[in-house]
């Protein structure tokens, strides 16, 4: 199975007590893509400027990712800046430029429109919403968001959760749309409003997922050395969706595997700055840490 | 094997957005008893005022709980108060009143001298230090500390470290104590304080277990309804050693289920009012949510 995959390619600059990045490749798209072209192929979807060049494309190289429906507009590419405080534990957007992202109307190659999974990247929930009309057949949708569209295109992004299977989202953003402090009654909130399954990302406290009635709770991996959690969770997404493209099944075992390779791919992505260290990743390393989440997690029955 | 435990019993004011309740029974020992108790004997030592009668030491009746060890002293009984934020995620202490804890010297009765397994609760460590020369021998010692103490009399606290096996301490206050803001970096500086093992307690995000380089994380198991965070640390450390004393093992696979069981009891502890829910709690119940929080995070290997 492949993954269409649409979301942002990005120039990103990112401040952390540890170092500083200017105009490096980043946005929601490529991290996803990064993380998911190790399980399966991956059809992107995205807009790019005309300063993003052959040098650019050169991170999605050689990789399972298919590019034919990335287009190059007039004008600059979307930027974003970022600064994180001394523990990494929040973040001060510095500036976001939207550039080319902001007349972006995207058009699925017709060899995309068939596809098994759709995952809808963080963005403007009517340009999801047009993704999801171009798509003729899928078997699973997933979708993400964030407090600027729960904020300002609430309704938009209702009529988008009702036709998804799947929502990925960090938790303070899951308590936003769900207007549920708890996670229990924040996510069964969402199951009301369409997505049967809800995965909550908690950052350096791990991950639930909610299947239905059922939950599954894994703590994070407790890395020595954070450098930069820009794109963690884009890169939980890829790992999430990506792994169930692989193994094509939605039983239960599988989806909590899913989670798991989700959260191996977070932690991984942290390791170095940017898209870093999920460039230089091998499968090997995704098994090794899958394992090692494992052990970290595993006790008795009684 | 048997704990010997020494902590405050006290009067507390608690204020949540759910109501509030005065000069209840608590008091970390109180909790720690409560939730240990179901697993082995529990020798308490501590101190309360001429306002602590029969009916409130009724809570400790029909409990594997020794209180040769409570003296009664002229004065009236410790009393704290906090309130909490709406999410119940903060909290903000009201009032602390020593009153007879202020001039407390723990005096073991020679039964309790040969302990199996010593806790010294949150308290000055000074007193922490009085017990542990008290007793003449013991297998295991595990301490709780907090940020006053860890402000106000560092020197003291550090050597009571040296002297103990585990600390079991809110990840907060070990972030204070080891100067570390990274949870593994923070473990590691306290083994080398002493402790060979390290517990902490991450609230609503569940705890790790650091013992020499092999470390454990669990979720902690959501609840739909939070009543009262008060006392689940006490609880959780109740549970932790209770079952170690029970089992009378300190292998790998025992240690992470007593941490299993030290979060049975914290998440039990917060679904009513102080002290209630472990009043009325059953054994069966305390079995029943060990194999909820197996099925929460269970998940297969590769």
């Amino acid at each position: 199975m492949s993954i269409l995959a649409v979301g942002s390619i990005a120039f990103d600059t990112i401040r952390t007590p540890f170092g500083e990045a200017k105009d490096i490749v980043g946005g929601s798209l490529t991290y996803f893509a990064l993380a998911a072209s190790h399980f399966t192929d991956v059809n992107l979807v995205a807009v790019v400027g005309e300063d993003f060049g052959e040098e650019q494309m050169q991170v999605f190289a050689g990789r399972r990712i298919d590019l034919q429906g990335v287009e190059r507009a007039k004008g600059k590419t979307f930027r974003w800046g970022g600064e994180y405080s001394y523990n990494l534990n929040s973040r001060d957007t510095l500036f976001t430029e939207l550039n080319v992202f902001e007349g972006f109307e995207p058009r699925l190659p017709e060899s995309y429109k068939q596809a098994d999974i759709v995952f809808l990247g963080n963005m403007h929930p009517m340009l999801q919403l047009s993704v999801l009309e171009q798509v003729t057949s899928k078997r699973l949708a997933g979708m993400d968001s964030m407090n600027l569209w729960i904020e300002t295109t609430r309704d938009e992004l209702l009529e988008v959760l009702k036709r998804v299977d799947i929502l990925k989202i960090d938790d303070s953003e899951l308590r936003q749309l769900s207007e549920e402090y708890n996670l229990r009654r924040a996510a069964a909130a969402i199951q009301q409003m369409g997505p049967k399954m809800v995965v909550a990302t908690r950052g350096a406290h791990g991950s639930m997922f909610f299947d239905g009635p059922d939950i599954f709770a894994v703590a994070a991996y407790p890395l020595e050395d954070e450098v930069d959690p820009t794109g963690a969770g884009d890169s939980f997404a890829g790992g999430f969706f990506g792994y169930l493209a692989q193994t094509r099944s939605l039983d239960k075992a599988t989806l909590r595997r899913a989670v798991i390779f989700g959260s191996v791919l977070g932690s991984l992505c942290v390791e170095d700055f940017g898209t870093r260290r999920l460039e230089r990743l091998t499968f090997d390393e995704i098994l090794d840490r899958y394992r090692k989440i494992k052990q970290l997690t595993y006790f008795e029955e009684l």
